[in-house]
């Protein structure tokens, strides 16, 4: 955890770490500061409900939440604050996360939740998508930003050389 | 409102009622005295809360929650509470009450929420089912559940009765 | 098999075992004793309606119904009881389980069955809801589940603060 | 109803029979006669038992189930018979039939339900292989069969002269 | 091959042969003499409409076809038989069977075909199936089902005594 | 029907046609014959074979072929000919045309079918793919589709400049 | 269109309009200025991308982009920005809005798409949203955010009333 | 690469490889020049756009597009050319391509993409559909593809042939 936290990535059980560290490495690569820990809508309402509604004042500005099955963890954390919450929806039981999908993305109208992929492609994108928002009152994270937009580019022009090469 | 009431249906808002008086015709079907209001998981989740956690020592001994979409309420209730959750996915989006459905019935471990059928079938599935749950403490409720079925029954065979006379 | 067994626990076949014991481990921790066998809805639909009808009469309070497939059990169990009955949806053919729990929860009005979350999840809240419902009648399992999920938002707490300390 | 009846059309509710009585239609263009009535899995589950049990020394000698939601009469009805049962899924739920139609075709080996599309064309197609199944018995009937087809591709050639003239 | 083959076993490819062995070892086990062999709607087509124009006239009772991913083979077998067809979708292509099966169940208005459940527990169905079919014209094969019944509800029985024991 | 038809466009059934002729509109804005009929895969067998076989040789180079529910149709053209099929999948069913969509797309390896989407859209795209297909060939065909680009463009922007007027 | 937009709203086709109205009503509740027109992924490609590159540069924060069937417009757009952009899927296909929900959410690792619900309460989520990722930059929408909050539950509460009173 | 390349294969990153690979071997087993490379719509869109708008007067006459989750890049191409695209949707998500598959073929009107189904068999597909594409131009190309078709058949009847013997 550090002091001076942008980002909040919250999760509704442990066992989601290894799809949720996806978020915090890219926050890394764009120099974000973020807190990652626990917190379930559904076994610890009220400790998710106080992060949730403190994270304004503790100079939070973006939240992600990652959750398997019926994902209700990022819309009880949208229901209080009005920071913007990304929700990765997890693949956590038989139905391949489509459960997790579209209990994080059919929000009702007046409480959005911003629904990001299932899985791992979810998780990283959240951490983009968060250094994104950022981007609009941080000038170098935009720069980072384009930065790594450039590199993702280079690495594809590679990609299809050595095919083209070897094809 | 009933001060004696032992059920409480809660619906997302108020344009679920069409659906969610069908528990409640089920209960004054049974002689049940219920409480049926509005309480949205993300609009006035503090009220959900409070409405939940208060439910057992109010004399509540089931809970009833209808919502479509992202269904979060029942489960946001189920969190408040040890007393049975019933909840009833109402089709409200495009996608046919498919995404309220799997909100309501996939929660994970350790956090029940029974769900029942979507729309009108389920609220009045609702209804009956917090009989039955009640008709493990109250007798009176099991013999009219037994006359309920019994009536259904008969209901059934004048209509056999009636087709084969017309076929 | 407990003579005084509070809740029934079945199965339409003994390979759903690892799936239903989580049910069984989840009402051993409240301390509230079950009988658990099997019974096909179409294999054997005598012995399945035989102690459906007599379980009210021997003390049965709740059923407790696991099947997979086109899952007709639960459906045909709540036809011939008015005690309720919760169904657990098992993944057991390549539909991931979602053929089990549209025949589970789409009951039509008028027999209701409670739909658990699909496999482990399922089974082991189906307990939890069952120890719920023994609760509006037995004060003592209202403590228990008191207690059950104080310690679940602990372990919630500890892995939070584990979590925090690592990253 | 017909003394001398060979398939035996039931439906779990009289509001299925606009689907229904297109069995019946296809049935009575090929001269075979057939007992069509009520029987709900769920609400009178003797009553369908009964039917099942006493079909094949009635002289039936295939059963035709239709029934919506969670459809579980064509298994029931399977469970009590060694007679072919053909299953017609309706779509009677927000699901758009698709929960009656798993209900129906994914049941578990050993007790086999034929499962046709569902609604009407499901309704009229199992009147028609009904016929195929008693055309193995009774020649009179292979003869009708082949004239009906015969038609029918009459009709699609007529079809196909109207349109090419039309275009 | 037998000649006085009374089943047809068709697949479209020899892959489905783990499959569809279930359907010939279920009509083994009735008795019943069956000639099974490969067929492809479309890599095949001829060697499939021959087979199946040709059944009737060969002695043919019943067809059963078995195929994967967008399962044309029961419909064109159905197209040109008026014997009755029974379909096996098969899990072969990432969507688990649903392509096979929508393919093989949604037939329109006129020409029939037969649908089990997907996969080994279909194949094995549609073997007793077709017995069932049989059995109608055979009362040995009635006999032979009424035993099959009887042992298979023993099988549950003494299962269910095991578990209650172990319980 | 035209005598120099290019284009053989195929419907399962005449209720298809409000569908399919946004196919032959498409073709007549690009000046391209086609003749276009009704053929059953499963009712006329014999008509679809023969005139898929017959096509290359009547100077044919493009099928396009639509049918709904389990969608045969294309498939069955497709293994009786080396020329490109086009399958359109025609909403059809209460299945929202996935069936036949399923049906249409998921061929196995070796006898390819070019789907489009379901209903309208894709029969007009069918029209247009035609064309791009003859546009390898024909030089002028692949000049009206870029002006046909063009004008499609131009008309956005209009639209564009509309909205952006009135908001 | 205003000068001073921060929002951009881009639709597919006019015909999105009555849905994303509902986005461009959200922001002027908000006092946010927003510039809204057509522009498609496929039929105006380079407009989508040209509007897409220039609009950090034009003083734009947050883009909305609406869009229906294989919906890749939000997409194309993110390809071409590191502002955020965020998706809502359009309901304009027999699939009920799935196609474009998968088509809008299942973004790739890299480049990410935060998707709303499908349809108006989507669309008016996306301009609560954007709303949402300004007020990290611009306090007097925070608080404006916090004002439609209390409004919001606040309505919530008289309805809660009205309906308990006339229960 | 090949000078004299008539198809270009694209996929949306090098991990679609195994998989499109399929495609250009039967490409290779037509004798068809191709030319295959990497190009992602999303992260480097403008080197999708150059290799479609140059395809044409590069000598290219089809372009075969390969991509998993939200797979825009068939529909980017398709935008930018007036060759026939064909889409080939890879399963690279756990929605098991469904989500690439109406990414892929729910196209709008106006840009047609012509969807083969998920995987390899789409992949394989892909190439054969080229090559019919080509045989309207190139009669050596319709008679490989008829050798081909035949080898298919013989193949399918000597394992029905070996099937036989073994039964």
């Amino acid at each position: 955890m550090e002091d001076n936290a942008k980002v909040l990535i919250l999760m509704g059980s442990d066992s989601d770490l290894p799809v949720m560290e996806e978020a915090a490495k890219a926050l890394k690569n764009f120099g974000i500061a973020y807190r990652m820990t626990v917190a379930s809508a559904h076994r610890t309402p009220e400790r998710a409900i106080k992060l949730s509604s403190e994270a304004r004042g503790n100079g939070i500005e973006v939240i992600i939440a990652g959750a398997g099955a019926a994902a209700h963890l990022a819309g009880v954390l949208a229901a209080k604050t009005t920071l913007p919450v990304i929700g990765v929806p997890i693949d956590a039981t038989p139905l391949n996360g489509m459960d997790a999908l579209l209990s994080t993305v059919q929000m009702p109208g007046g409480i959005p939740v911003a629904s990001m992929a299932i899985g791992k492609a979810g998780a990283k994108n959240a951490g983009i998508f968060a250094a994104e928002i950022l981007s609009i009152k941080y000038p170098e994270i935009a720069d980072r930003l384009a930065a790594f937009r450039k590199d993702m580019a280079e690495k594809v022009d590679e990609k299809a050389k050595k095919m083209e090469a070897n094809c």
